[in-house]
This record gives C-alpha cells, sequence and structure tokens, in this order.
C-alpha cells in the first residue's frame, strides 16, 4: 500500500497535500492540471485569471516523483492526450499547495480544495489522496479533541494500560432493558468501556432516552461499589437538533462519552457537536470502505483523520490486526500511529486522538497490537474475545490483562499464560 | 454501467436496497454475510441473537441475480471461503431489506445499514450500492426539497424553458467588487441564474458577507429595471453556526439560494440547514468522484441523491453532456432522469429536485440535453459557453436560448442557426 509512509510537502503557513496519480499525460500536465482545476484555473484561459492573481491564488505544483510506468490503466473513462494514444500511463506521486487566502479556515473549503472534483479529473486513471498538512493557523480555528487520550483515562480512572472495552451485540433488536442487562454483566466481568454498535441509533424498539437511561443506571450502580464509572459511548448520530438533545441528556445524567458516524454526521456536523458537547466524541468510520477499499481511489487514513481530529473527534476506529474484514495489519498500524501522532505540535493544544481497536479482537492479538503501538493508549474493543471466553465474560476481560500485563513485561503471551490460566484458555479457544 | 437500468426490490414498509457484488463465496453465502453485517448478526452466532430477534430484526435477502463470472478479481484483499481456492469470482445482484424498526426514520441510522461496513466484507472484490428504497414513513419524517422546480421558476420568474446559468471564475482569487462586476456584466446578458464555485466559501480575499452584498446590489439593480431577480447560490458551505448566520443573511437581505457542497457539510448538516432555511438549497457534488469513479466500489447516483433530497435539496449536480470530467454521458442523463422522478409518488408532498448540468455546457449540447431529459425543467450552466462566445456575453446567452427553442420546436440546431445568428455562431466557436 502506498499510503503508509508519505512525507508530506509540509510548509507552516500554505496548506498542503500529497496526492497518488497515474495518467497517460506528461507528469507535468497532469499536475497542473490538478493544480488548475483547483484553484484559479478553468478549462480554458478565462479574462479574469491574470498573472498576478495567478501567482497569488493559483496552486503550487510542489514536487512530482515519477514512480513507474504501469502496463493497464486502473480506472476506465480517463483520456489520453492528443496526438498521443498510445502513452503509457505512469504512476506519480504528486504534491500540490495552495495560499491560505484561497480557503480561509473553513474545514469545508479545505475539503473542497484539496478533494473536489479531482477524482473525476479525465487526465487521471488513479487518483488517491495521500496525505493533506493544515497550517497552524488551523489550531487556532479549530479546538480539535477536548478529551483524548488524557481526558478519557480521567473518566475511565484506567492508567498504566490500554482501555478495554466492548461493543453491544447483537447489533440491532435488543430492547433498553436486554442492552442494559448485557452492559451489567459485561461491566461486572471488568469492562472499562461500552459502546452501542452503528446500526443502533434511536429507533422504535430502543428509543435513545430509555436505552441510555437504562444502562446508565447499571453504570452507577457499579460505580457506587467499585468507585469507576465505565465509559459508555452513546450512538447519537442523526439530525442536528436530536444530536444537541442526546448531548445534553448525556451531559446532564452524567453519561461520559457520545459517538459519531463521521461519514453521515459529516465535518460541519461533527464541528457543531464539538461545540455542544461535555463529554468526548467517539468517532465511528462506518463507510471508511467507500474510501479506502480500491488502492486506486479515494483516501488514506492519515489524511482522513485529520479532518476529524480538527473537527474535534477524541476516538477514533481504526479496525484490528488480523480483523475480519479486508483490511490488512499494516495499513491498521499505520492508522493507529497517525491518531497519536501530533499535527501541530504545540504543547499548549494537544491534538492526538485515542485510536480504537475492533473487530475480531481477543487477547491472541492483544499483546502484538501494544507491543506495535508501542503505548498504552489505546481503547481495545473485544465481542466474542470476552463473551465467548470458555471461561466466561469475567475470565475474557482477565485474560485481556494477562495479554497486555505480558507485553508490558515484555514476556511472551505463551510463556506468560503457564501461570495465567485465563490467557491460557483465551490463547487455546481463540488463537 | 450498471448503474443505470436497476429493478429496486421496493416494499412499501421495509427498507430496501440492492447492490452490486463480486464474490468467490457461493452467492447465497456471501448475500447472508451482508445481510447478517448489516443488521442482527456478527462474525460468529452469539447467544442474543434469538430465532425471534433474527426473524424481526435480520435483514432479508430479497433476491440474488447470478450475473456472470469473471476471470479476475476487481478489488484486492478479498479472501475465498475455506476450501476453495479456486472458486472463480462471480458478479450478482443482490437485493437486502429491513425492517424499518431497525432504524426508525433516522437517515443516519439508514446510511449505517445500506452502506456501513460493506465494503470491508472480505468476501467481496466489488461492492456498490445500485439503489435503496425509502419506506413511505421517510416521506412524513422529512419534508424534502421546500421549492424544488416550482420554487425555483417563482423566485426567478421563468417559465417554460430551462434556467440558464453560470459558475463565477475564476473559482477563487476575485474580491468581492470583481464579482459583482462579473455578475454585472453575466445578469446584463441575460442570464437567470449564478452560483460560486465550490472553492469560494468565506475567505479572507473574499468575506462572504461582502461578497453577498455587491453581488446582491447587482442583481437587486438589474431587478428594479427588469422586474426579475436573478438567482444567486452562495455558498455558505462550512460549519453550522456560520452556515446559520449566512442563511440568515440571505433571508434577510431578499437573496434566493444558497449553496452546499454536499459531502463535506454531510447529512446532518444539510438536514439543519433545510430547517433554518427560506430559500432553496442547491447541492454541490464536489467529491462525488470518491463515491464513482470505480465501477466496482462505491453507490450510484440514482441512490445518493435520494439521501440528499430527504434530507431537503432542491437542485442536485449532475454534470454534462460531452462533459470536461470522465462521466459518460449515459449516467449523466441516468443522474438527471432520476433527480426528475419522484420518490413518493404523492400529490401532496412533491419531492423530485431540479437537475444542474455543467461542466463544458456550450449552446452545442443544450437541445441534445433537453431532448434526451424531455423535460424543460432544469439548470444548465456555462462559463466559456457564454463569457466565449464571439459575440460577446449576451450573444452567448441568446445562442443558448436559441438552442432551447429549436429544441422545442423539434427543429435541428443547425437548421435553426441558418437565421439566429447567435446560435450559428456558439456551434461555428464550440462545435
Amino acid at each position: 500500500m502506498n499510503d503508509i509512509s508519505v512525507a508530506t510537502a509540509a510548509s507552516s503557513e500554505r496548506l498542503s497535500a500529497t496526492y497518488l496519480v497515474e495518467t497517460r499525460y506528461p507528469l507535468e500536465a497532469a499536475a497542473a492540471a490538478m493544480a488548475g482545476e483547483q484553484s484559479s484555473g478553468t478549462f480554458r484561459a478565462i479574462p479574469g485569471e491574470t498573472a498576478e492573481l495567478l501567482r497569488r491564488f493559483g496552486a503550487r505544483v510542489e514536487f512530482i516523483e515519477d514512480i513507474t510506468d504501469v502496463g493497464e490503466e486502473a480506472l476506465p473513462f480517463s483520456r489520453p492526450p492528443k496526438n498521443a494514444a498510445a502513452a503509457t500511463p505512469r504512476r506519480a506521486r504528486v504534491g500540490l499547495s495552495w495560499n491560505i487566502e484561497n480557503t480561509g479556515t473553513v474545514l469545508a473549503s479545505v475539503w473542497s480544495t484539496v478533494l473536489g472534483n479531482l477524482f473525476e479529473l479525465h487526465h487521471f486513471s488513479a487518483m488517491r489522496l495521500l496525505d493533506v498538512s493544515f497550517p497552524d493557523v488551523f489550531a487556532d480555528a479549530y479546538p480539535g479533541p477536548a478529551f483524548a487520550v488524557e481526558g478519557t483515562r480521567r473518566l475511565t480512572g484506567v492508567e498504566g494500560r490500554p482501555l478495554i472495552g466492548t461493543i453491544v451485540k447483537p447489533s440491532v433488536g435488543l430492547s433498553p432493558q436486554e442492552t442494559a442487562a448485557l452492559a451489567d454483566t459485561l461491566i461486572a466481568a471488568g469492562i472499562d468501556f461500552i459502546k452501542d454498535d452503528e446500526l443502533m441509533g434511536d429507533p422504535p424498539h430502543s428509543p435513545f432516552e430509555q436505552r441510555f437511561e437504562a444502562v446508565m443506571a447499571v453504570i452507577d450502580r457499579h460505580a457506587d461499589r467499585s468507585g469507576r464509572k465505565v465509559m459508555y459511548a452513546a450512538n447519537i448520530s442523526g439530525d442536528v437538533d436530536a444530536m444537541r438533545r442526546q448531548l445534553d441528556l448525556i451531559g446532564s445524567r452524567g453519561g461520559t462519552c457520545a459517538m459519531l458516524v463521521l461519514n453521515s454526521v459529516g465535518l460541519s456536523g461533527v464541528v457543531e457537536m464539538r461545540q455542544h458537547s461535555a463529554v468526548p466524541l467517539h468517532g465511528h468510520r462506518a463507510g471508511w470502505g467507500l474510501f479506502s477499499r480500491s488502492p486506486d481511489l479515494g483516501m488514506s487514513y492519515l489524511a482522513y483523520q485529520k479532518f476529524w481530529r480538527l473537527a474535534g473527534i477524541d476516538h477514533m476506529h481504526v479496525n484490528g490486526l488480523s480483523n475480519k474484514f479486508c483490511e490488512q495489519d499494516e495499513t491498521v498500524m499505520a492508522s493507529a500511529h497517525a491518531c497519536l501522532t501530533t499535527m501541530f505540535g504545540r504543547a499548549d493544544r494537544p491534538d492526538t486522538v485515542m485510536p480504537v481497536f475492533s473487530s475480531g479482537q481477543t487477547a491472541v492479538q492483544a499483546g502484538e497490537t501494544r507491543d506495535r503501538l508501542g503505548s498504552n493508549d489505546f481503547i481495545y474493543c473485544c465481542g466474542g474475545g470476552i463473551m465467548a471466553h470458555p471461561g466466561g465474560p469475567a475470565a475474557g476481560v482477565q485474560s485481556l490483562h494477562d495479554a497486555f500485563d505480558a507485553a508490558a513485561a515484555g514476556i511472551p503471551a505463551r510463556d506468560y499464560a503457564a501461570n495465567h490460566p485465563e490467557l491460557e484458555a483465551a490463547l487455546q479457544a481463540f488463537g
């Protein structure tokens, strides 16, 4: 995958972006077409596009890195340059940059500028946004995540290890009372974090308010006993009015998290929720495959997550090692590392987000996840890895603690399992 | 393209969707994986998924149409079924449906349900949403477009022909005064509709309020003379607070349209603007290539536009015939027809939207566009087709009137041009 290690044409004053492209045009002409379409140009020279305007507002081609020629075009419907029908398609990396005067600090304008019509330009048979670099002025324009790792640890009381979480399953169909009963089992088992599935919103069979209240009653009852409040990412994704009401309820009822499905709520909706929220915002990427499944189209997670971080998301889903989807381990880890890499590097304005691993996760992948991330700062969500543990849910949670303890001590899980029976059982059941 | 003629598994009570898929799994197993992932199932059987719950909340496979086998997988990273590594990938259409109890009438929940994780399922090497059919209850839950064709005609005073429009170019770099001067030229030339480019939002060199005021002053001056108010789709795409302020300004200052970049503002943001807006909402699809450029991934425009129509958009961009991008004429026209096809077929609740043609449009394609659409109910945006007409902008606009008049009379444009010099000049210059 070309997404993984990309050097961005960083500049502290210009907005910049890096692309993977494939074209039969000479690379300089192809890059110029991108720059023109996404700034002051149009398809033909026009009277208003003066030399002065071009100099100030025209996108700049920062670099072109020729990668290789390819035998066949990846995507259909591109057109060859005139008089060059037989030109061989080439792959390249192209860096563009823009004067911040083009967009101001409006996130939606940046979206139109670095993505916009590029994917439809007839010059290209592959087009993928690899990275985007926001000038420092964006750190002042958007507050970014209010909680992230530190705030999430503070609210859950979990220090020195990853958070162990789960997703309510079945995704749909449980009543509020059934959801609360499941939460009761999971909290009794020692879980730190629980979330709604992205399919569960505010349906007739589980109205948001009733479900939230039922789960919070269980959380509070356990907190009274243990002194530790489990975080519940309640899925508020919906219309802005309803999301605001639900956020108000979460805040007033002592909830500690709200979940947003980023791709349906949208940038504008997420920015609005950030302004309104008193709790961490848990970002679900349902539909991410639309942007990522083709290696020839779309955008990298590196670029994707920067938009949502600026908008104010505190947790970002990154899939998991040996997951049940088709994402490769390499990009899963690249995504998680991206979440923990600062965007602006300012001490007064922490801007990393907490990566969330999920999808077929068990004690088997736990240690490797921690090792490869080189950090405890993540949420690790297991379903069957907890509920289907041969010793029951509490043994499932214990097997994850064991796996993380082993990794922290640098002891192979197989060895550590010798005198940790819950881990041993998990490795046998799920390995 | 498989997007064009699709029979949806319509049902008045269930949410339904049709997909193009490619898989090495037996088709029944593949369809069952889709249904499970997007409803009550997870990767393994779980205790809470009772027979009763499955019956009520499980997605139903409505049909499977085997299309053909294919030599090679379209997208990478799928996994073959166990013990069948050599299975040949097959293409099929799959219809799924859901109990409306799963989502209620929350548009964001529908988005998660019909798209969600499907694109990442390891069973598939192609996955495209071809159509979605909303049960009638959504017509009561969301008001849909408030203006659409009828309201747009009422506000512009244009009857019996398409609206002739243009996009301010250069896209970025003009000051408010320069934009207003260009608008003055275009309105004097006889234009009906003018819009900001999607790259132009609220930047320092052209603050929204100043640009809007400058253009409106020009529009009003011409309206005082002609009695006809040109519609200006001012691009408000941004954060919800700012969009609300800008909508208020548009309403109080007598503006008649606001433009939203759908993919950045998002469903939640658009629904919020619909509630707040006193003017038609002009939907720009910048970034549409992300969903459409690969024939093996993403979604059809037929499905895409239904979400935005429900959210309340009045105008939808559809590209244009012989456009400068890589979209084929066939899908352009399918998109435009989709916009003018009712979703719910209710007399009390018109729900068609006005298609907007643009990208390299001139008098050359005007007649064919009208003929193939079989309707005058569209906005036809030209840049060079007006500004670069050899006789000047007024002749450019006249050439478009001529072309539409010829088409309405069933006369070939070449013949009609014999005694319509502006059309003649346009056909020569742009043909």
